[in-house]
């Protein structure tokens, strides 16, 4: 297309703004759901209580919603830094989701066994597990793939796009468990007041919306065409040093 | 990239089973909700009853989900048709998609109406009305920039790409807000026994992990790179009679 120069500039000039608005977002909703289960349910503890069951919000909007989405828009923020240290800051903040996803795994598991109260039977506990373990099935191959050093480019090549649509099918599935958690807290919680607009009702109703809103704006800054990382001079230089393993020529598309 | 015609011919030959896989995850999702307010909630019937709510869940898996996605898939799934009959097709799926979602939501209104049930508090609530409000811009949107025969190519190519992205994202929206009405259903209908795994929570579950299921798959068929729709000589003669009304050059990007 012969204005893509220009819609290039014009597009970039406007990514700070959407960057910003990602972070913005994603702090916004950690920050409630912090101040949600420390205002309306007594704060965070580790002794099998109720306090121990917030940590389970807390860490996972933190992990599998605000940490996963940055670990995704590396790509975009860093665009012009070395594609090997930018795979490496994506493993890491995936692995740092990763634990304190864990984290709250544990918390809501270990409130729950305290508590005689039935583990993964609602619809949020199936979805959120079956997010989580595709979540470290996805890290191990990000890993075996994109970082072990003898994988072949021709399988890099293959699975890039795979990675690519799993990881933002994946955050969407993170959301969709974070708002049925936000429901089924709310249903709880406040069975009786819901219905009459019950100010915590309409805040948890609020960070619904908000984390739509996150995944919504991380999914448009990495999906948008003309914020794609270019291609680097020092990346071609180290598809070449990998080319000797195989048959496949030049690098893989840039995710 | 040097063996992408092999792989374009490897990608169309498994294309079919990817179509058929949507199809099959999506009308089990369509069944499975009309047996489940069928056989477990006493049926449909239109008298502000139980049996009117009972529409509410079966019109917006129907129309908001099965419809919504295959009117997306028609632009693959019709890859040697004119792009002027897809279209067509694609608005007529939507519309017929937001007609049922409208019959869907009054039903649920006049059920709540009927039994003094207060509107629009929940987050499945919230989200649901959100996709159906942003699902009718984006209908009407589509209308004006893509049927509508005057409008300006340079003003199709800067929305096209926005219009695929938020079609896209409404179907998530759309799949968050049927797993929210899945998760309220079930704690309003066996509060006391979805816990202890009753035979109904299942099949809520069941159908909640199926409606991603089909999610995912429709997003991977239609953003699979080697799926996409080839440029067509009828669609060039085409782009040159509204050519004529701006300065752009060629059709846009094939969604």
């Amino acid at each position: 297309m012969e204005d893509s120069p220009q819609r290039a500039v014009q597009g970039l000039g406007s990514f700070p703004w959407y960057v910003g608005g990602t972070q913005v977002l994603g702090l916004a909703c950690v920050v409630i759901t912090g101040v949600w289960m420390g205002s309306y349910h007594g704060g965070y503890a580790w002794d099998g209580s109720g306090q121990e069951f917030n940590v389970h919000p807390l860490c996972m909007v933190l992990g599998l919603v605000f940490l996963y989405g940055d670990a995704i828009l590396v790509y975009r923020v860093f665009r012009n830094e070395s594609k090997r240290n930018v795979k490496v800051l994506h493993a890491v903040l995936h692995l740092l989701a990763l634990i304190i996803s864990i984290v709250g795994i544990v918390a809501v598991f270990d409130f729950h066994n305290h508590n005689k109260i039935p583990n993964m039977y609602s619809l949020h506990s199936w979805c959120g597990m079956l997010t989580f373990v595709l979540f470290c099935v996805q890290w191990l191959m990000g890993l075996g793939f994109f970082l072990f050093p003898g994988t072949l480019m021709a399988l890099r090549s293959w699975y890039l796009p795979l990675h690519v649509f799993f990881g933002l099918a994946m955050l969407a599935m993170s959301l969709a468990s974070c708002l049925l958690g936000i429901s089924e807290k709310l249903f709880f919680s406040i069975q009786h007041t819901y219905s009459q607009f019950a100010p915590e009702g309409i805040l948890g109703n609020m960070l619904g919306l908000l984390l739509v809103a996150f995944g919504i704006l991380v999914g448009y800054v990495v999906t948008r065409e003309d914020f794609r990382r270019p291609p680097h001079p020092e990346e071609e230089a180290l598809s070449v040093h990998f080319k000797t393993l195989t048959e496949g020529r030049g690098s893989p598309t840039s995710p």
